[in-house]
């Protein structure tokens, strides 16, 4: 198929469109502390809707970690919805908007209006996640909610484009 | 990267791996009747769980219509989860069970026990959705609650392998 021009409505979100690879890190008050490699890919087929797919491994053994993947869409003055579906038994539904970062860089920043778990996926109360990108970069942090842990800190990693 | 082994706890749904496509209907007391050419792919990484990526398109002008994705993993005794999300703003978590329909084939009979809405998308209230597969064929049907609709049939799909 050939490749269609990209939708006016995510001329905001064109330079996430590729992919990106980088390291990353974990920690969390009720895991030890970890590191990972990460690819993440945005593409589209001409609606006004990015596809996201994600994974990370293991950045000695390679071993496949995490992976999820959803859509992200622009749904109007400067909001944002991202649907994401995790291998875990979660799905995890943020909104939020997009502006410029001090550093004037494009910032997306987003939280849980719903999570799905699963009978065997762990009870996440809450996410946060805030991506910064650039057209050679993409970096982002998340924080979580997870049982009696309040919102903490739990994921930076920064990418650059491979794509 | 060479290709990992099946997973053995995904040995119930091997013959879901690959790539399926073909015709569907669809049909709601809100909307036309409409058809569709579909295209479903479910990999995996040799983690125990199947990557599930799904594209519609319309069968004359081959535009794109509807496209999700998600994952697919067994939940042990019997029981699969189906993590989903959708272009259009929603999230979408099944949980249910793996037996064999009348005429011997393979089949998953799921419902939502979580739905996530976004601002912008339609308040579906509830889906149910039922999944036959042997090695050649995967064949479904989608009902849906939605607004003050109660749980309606929706959507039909007869795919064949294609890879």
């Amino acid at each position: 198929m050939s490749k269609p021009p990209l939708h006016p409505a995510l001329s905001p979100l064109a330079e996430l469109v590729g992919t990106f690879e980088g390291p990353g890190t974990g920690h969390y008050p009720t895991i030890d502390p970890f590191e990972y490699r990460e690819r993440v890919t945005f593409g589209h087929v001409g609606k006004p809707v990015l596809a996201y797919e994600q994974a990370t491994w293991d950045p000695v053994s390679e071993a496949p970690m995490h992976a999820e993947r959803g859509y992200l869409r622009p749904a109007g003055d400067g909001l944002v919805e991202f649907m994401i579906a995790h291998v875990f038994g979660i799905t995890e539904l943020l909104e939020g908007d997009h502006d410029r970062a001090d550093d004037g860089r494009d910032r997306l920043r987003l939280t849980t209006t719903s999570l799905g778990i699963a009978g065997t996926a762990k009870p996440v109360r809450h996410v946060r996640r805030e991506l910064r990108f650039d057209a050679e970069r993409l970096d982002y942090d998340v924080w979580m909610a997870y049982r009696e842990v309040p919102e903490t800190h739990h994921l930076a990693a920064d990418l650059r484009r491979v794509a």
